[in-house]
């Protein structure tokens, strides 16, 4: 069994091209949720539901989020009824949140919400949260009237990542637990592959629930990272402002630092060869191959190398 | 100031009319929740939205019922996620019920989240629920399998009205009390209407809330009611199936009947003004006219003949 830790697209994709190399029965995806929020009273997961869509062959691959087909009244009326509209909600979007909020509200469990979400929706793999219990992801911020703290969201969507970051947290990873199952997967893991997700906001909350880096460190199996900075940037979305804020270069070496001791090999792409040694250095086993992800082959190509290096 | 009751689309169409030959500052609607229901997690109010989309101008006259230009996306995608899809919801709908869901959750009471969404919808008279407190229409019928309880939307819409009916009840009624106003209202009032509605499931449900029947049996202005039957049929609805099971005929007699002691006029169609005597004997003043809604003008000659009454 493989247990990925995955936050949103850049995993979700990661983790399509595995499939194509990996039985589906033997993967256990870790999702994110510290960036999950109520937005017009619905539970929404972005990071569950990028994973979950994608792995079930319906996301938009030509917007790189959301589902395809995807239209937009519900949200437009939302807009005219005076709702706030800077989370834009699809409507198929919509009725995947509407069936997990009912059935939260009826009592379920995040994870067994996730697990009955995944089921209609076709996904072929176990995903869960990393926590039934909410940790949010907060952005504390030097906002143009002063410091402002905001949720990871409210930064990246609705400010568009331009304010300066000063801090991020996660608020309520202290008293959160390891949902059911997880780290029983990774206690009796083959191999743990942190994917190419943004390592601040997106795998750092999943290592912030207590028990969970403890539980990686000491697995029985081997551990690799897959980078997803390439040549001193990120693929997509904003890790180049949030690395700074804790002192991290950004870069591919800056990366396999946060997880130098919890993870063995770090896998780099080829233009970034040259911090190979910095990341022998940190103790990691570098793997030097292609990490852009353009289709699927490619994430295939990936996935067996960072598989090559468990 | 005037008072309506009101059920859903009949008494909506009925109320446009009225605003054509009345101020909308000097009418207050009281609105039936009997019908209410939650669906995938949403608190969806059939009646009071029927009246707020028709005043608001927003309404789809050629479907009659629902809003205009509205789109079902969310809804398939929910079918295809396995959930019910007997009681159709649209897109712009949803995010009605998603505002209205949101305020209820957070505290407001009904006539609150009502106030909210009426001023949003741009909703230019006061509409009030029957009551902040739960009001269930049951239906009793003998069912394929025997006798079952029915929600009123499993019996008229998941079932088609198809089922013999036994008895109506009105669940929680007793315990339920006139939302802030109404009583108020009422006895201020210069006159009270009940609309066009149906007399089971529209019209009795509030007139079950303790103290409503009663405030208007002592109100110091007159009564009157519409007919929703003509030539012993509802114009629209399944009253055909409800009136028998009170033990009441088809006819505008009939509806007179449940109203005697309570309205002091009642306006029937000419086609059935061979009724007239019996309505009089009932001790109601029968007014007789055209009393078909094919147009705005048509309610509005409506609605002025039965103020005519007042």
């Amino acid at each position: 069994m493989l247990v990925a830790l995955a936050g949103g697209v850049g995993a979700a994709r990661f983790l399509r091209g595995l499939l194509r190399v990996h039985a589906p029965s033997d993967l256990l995806v870790v999702g994110n949720t510290g960036d999950d929020l109520r937005m017009h009273g619905l539970a929404v997961s972005p990071d569950l539901d990028s994973v979950a869509y994608t792995l079930a062959g319906l996301a938009d691959e030509e917007r790189g989020w959301g589902l395809a087909g995807e239209t937009w009244n519900v949200g437009d009326a939302l807009a005219r009824l005076g709702e706030p509209s800077w989370f834009a909600l699809g409507d198929r979007d919509i009725a995947t949140h509407l069936l997990r909020t009912r059935l939260l509200a009826e009592g379920a469990t995040l994870s067994e919400a996730t697990a009955e979400v995944c089921a209609r929706l076709g996904v072929p793999v176990r995903l869960l949260p990393m926590s039934d219990q909410p940790v949010e992801t907060r952005v504390e911020v030097d906002g143009p009237g002063g410091p402002e703290d905001l949720g990871f969201q409210e930064y990246w969507v609705a400010r568009k990542a331009s304010d300066p970051v000063r801090a991020v947290r996660f608020r309520g990873a202290e008293a959160a637990r390891p949902a059911p199952g997880v780290l029983e997967a990774i206690g009796s893991a083959g191999g743990v592959l942190l994917c190419p997700s943004n390592p601040v906001v997106s795998i750092a909350p999943i290592l912030a629930v207590p028990g969970i880096r403890d539980a990686i460190r000491a697995a029985p199996c081997r551990v690799a990272a897959v980078t997803p900075i390439i040549g001193g940037a990120p693929v997509r979305g904003m890790a180049d402002k949030l690395l700074p804020a804790w002192g991290v270069e950004v870069s591919a070496r800056g990366v396999a630092g946060l997880y130098a001791g919890l993870a063995d090999a770090f896998v780099l792409d080829t233009v970034d060869a040259w911090q190979a040694d910095a990341v022998a250095g940190l103790g990691l086993q570098p793997v030097v191959v292609p990490t852009l992800m353009r289709t699927v082959e490619d994430a295939a190509a990936l996935a067996k190398a960072a598989m090559g290096a468990l």
